[in-house]
């Protein structure tokens, strides 16, 4: 056979590579390129002396259930664990109400999986995360895209959206949103906004998926730990589906992330996860959960928001001073990322391989937006850098941008001459 | 919200909960339970000393990635080293060919979805694994069952059902079958028929997925490594996509199988993976690896085989002598399963609830068979308890069997009576 194109399925036919993983396979093709592509924690926040001495003994053959098949819904002590890590964040859920997933990225899979049918309409904002857009869209979702502001998603564009699209006759699944330092732009929704996201869901009929992997890493000097509340602590209507990680803050390595949800949603998201990969690591569980008990996660937080806030700030300065007026960002408060807007004469798709030539990578807005625009945005991550990678990262970027910008001068230059 | 049918989407409302799964849970709730329902492998034979060494010298820090977001493919050393591990077994590929995955079950179900299109058919078994049907279940494939003889798939009734499938205007996505100690029968199918598989693929223009969780676990009273040889080893069209895994070998709780395909399958899975989970266990892998790479695993099987094949012995002996004629099985030639044939008074569904009261427990033929059959099959798996719990395990079990027997047959002379 040669030509396999006929055995795809229609799902698979249409199925995206990711922009974050391609861009992340660069790195290791390209001799000392500088990535602002992924979204990765840094590694030298890492708790290797805690993790190893956790390794050793969870493996240490007392409990020889650490390595056999384990629940699918969880190791049990870190789903009873769970509800008061998530106490913490204002909300109350019971251990029924939890499932461990394997990674982040799973709790967005599975959560597609049992909501959508075939052009079912999921509302996300305009930009939104990649990961859950190809999630949703091999679950074969129309994506609905609806407009920011300043605090995040706008509240009469959604409506808007989500009217049109019952009127179009179509079923809305849910609505997605990252409402702390939202992957790619930082924005923060406001406390105020979440209530009205929580009436509207009511008004409307509508289940919320609530992602919220960095809402631990707010910057002391924009936000406090109580802006970051998460809808789901005000659900008193179970239409909130919660998803939280621990990639960011213990380490993506382990893969493991949860769901706090109605406990029908659970069940269901349980019976989905048998058949996708029976159970998340036993050995991964366990360190995080140790790591979670002997209080190095709590202890290592404040270190960690402010490893970030400095980098952020790093990453501000070198911008500032390298590219000054030709760039413009949302400050971010938390979170990984800043959402760089360039000018109107750079498109950042066209960018990249200008600035992979500069030994600098970044991913292009567009990977962001689910109505196919592109334009002159760039999703710049600056927490896994080094501050000095970072310093020369954004020297690389401003001269691919200024190498741009003079050459599209010259062909507008020509043109003119020619007109 | 109270009611959350409407919510779900139709293949949601479709997945039903894995009966192994089911009876595991049992094994918490109910004190002194002997459980042979689920496959899990022997946890007295896991190498906790060398899993320690390597874990510590994983996390000495020395190499910080191992704990970041990994390739989706796989730790690229083990990407490397699998062709190696294949070519033992006969299968010549390269790492093109290669993406790690999150156990099995995920190879399962990300064949499955890049291959079925809801209303698809796969050709399976009658029976065949549980998590296969429900990883092709969840993607609203239509599962045809294909008769089995002594050594496995009837190739006549494969040839009928294909035919019949094809002339009902339905899509035949692929084959799926278990050629080592088939999931649940232990079957071994012959050499001879595997190349006459092979060509009636060729001549009907069929995939195969080939499932190899216990090809290395052979038993040497009954069978030699040659035996095992899979289909794929011989796969020059490029037709057969084959998925094997180290939780039988090694440890489930590490998480980690692999896929061999042809390279535009190959590229498909890792796109479906990226959606699904991001990357498999970055610790876990480098585990595995390296329990591979300093021998571990070579010089433990002779081991595993040895004490598999014991545990085998054990249950058939016991089963003999507790049951004698009421029992029949076709002798397993490796693998971790014996499928037992009960008297046909017995329905194997009907059983389970004494049996649970007996304190043993099992799974019903009926999981295994797609075309909704119930009868007096059960699949005992031999390979976790131990020696002396297999022995008390088979006396529970023959107990509610002749408990059963006695109440149908007072049952039947009541209703001899009436009439």
């Amino acid at each position: 056979m040669n030509d396999y194109t006929g055995c795809f399925s229609r799902a698979a036919s249409t199925m995206q590579e990711s922009a974050i993983r391609k861009m992340g396979g660069l790195g290791g093709r390209v001799p000392d390129l500088i990535s602002f592509a992924p979204g990765f924690p840094a590694l030298e926040l890492f708790a290797w002396d805690e993790f190893r001495d956790v390794a050793t003994s969870v493996l240490d053959g007392a409990d020889p259930t650490v390595l056999q098949y384990g629940p699918t819904r969880g190791y049990r002590p870190l789903v009873e664990a769970l509800p008061e890590i998530l106490a913490a964040r204002g909300i109350a859920a019971t251990p029924e109400e939890i499932i461990v997933t394997t990674g982040s990225q799973q709790a967005l899979d599975l959560t597609g999986r049992i909501f959508i049918d075939p052009g079912s309409v999921v509302l996300v904002e305009l930009p939104t995360y990649t990961g859950a857009i190809t999630a949703f869209r091999n679950a074969q979702a129309t994506l609905a895209g609806v407009r920011q502001d300043a605090d995040g998603i706008d509240l009469d564009d959604l409506d808007r959206v989500a009217v049109r699209e019952l009127a179009a006759g179509r079923r809305i699944a849910f609505l997605y949103v990252v409402p702390n330092f939202q992957n790619p732009t930082g924005l923060l929704i406001s406390l105020e906004k979440r209530q009205r996201l929580l009436e509207w869901a009511a008004r409307r009929n509508v289940l919320i998926v609530e992602d919220d992997p960095y809402g631990a890493l707010y910057f002391d000097d924009a936000a406090a730990a109580g802006d970051t509340r998460p809808i789901k602590a005000d659900d008193r209507d179970g239409r909130v589906v919660y998803m939280s990680s621990f990639s960011k803050t213990v380490a993506p390595g382990f893969r493991v992330a949860w769901v706090a949800a109605p406990p029908p949603i659970a069940a269901k998201i349980e019976i989905a996860k048998q058949a996708a990969d029976l159970c998340t690591g036993g050995l991964d569980q366990r360190i995080v959960y140790e790591v979670w008990k002997r209080g190095v996660l709590a202890r290592r937080l404040p270190a960690l928001r402010r490893e970030y806030q400095d980098k952020r700030r790093v990453m501000e300065r070198a911008l500032a001073s390298e590219l000054g007026d030709l760039v413009s960002w949302p400050a971010p408060k938390g979170g990984f990322f800043l959402w760089a807007t360039l000018p109107d004469r750079v498109n950042t798709d066209a960018l990249i391989a200008r600035a992979v030539a500069h030994r600098v990578v970044y991913v292009a807005g567009s990977a962001f937006y689910v109505d196919g625009r592109t334009g002159s945005l760039a999703r710049l991550s600056f927490s896994a850098p080094s501050a000095s990678r970072i310093e020369e990262g954004i020297r690389r970027l401003a001269a691919a941008v200024r190498e741009e910008l003079g050459a599209t001068a010259a062909v507008s230059a020509a043109s003119s001459r020619r007109a």
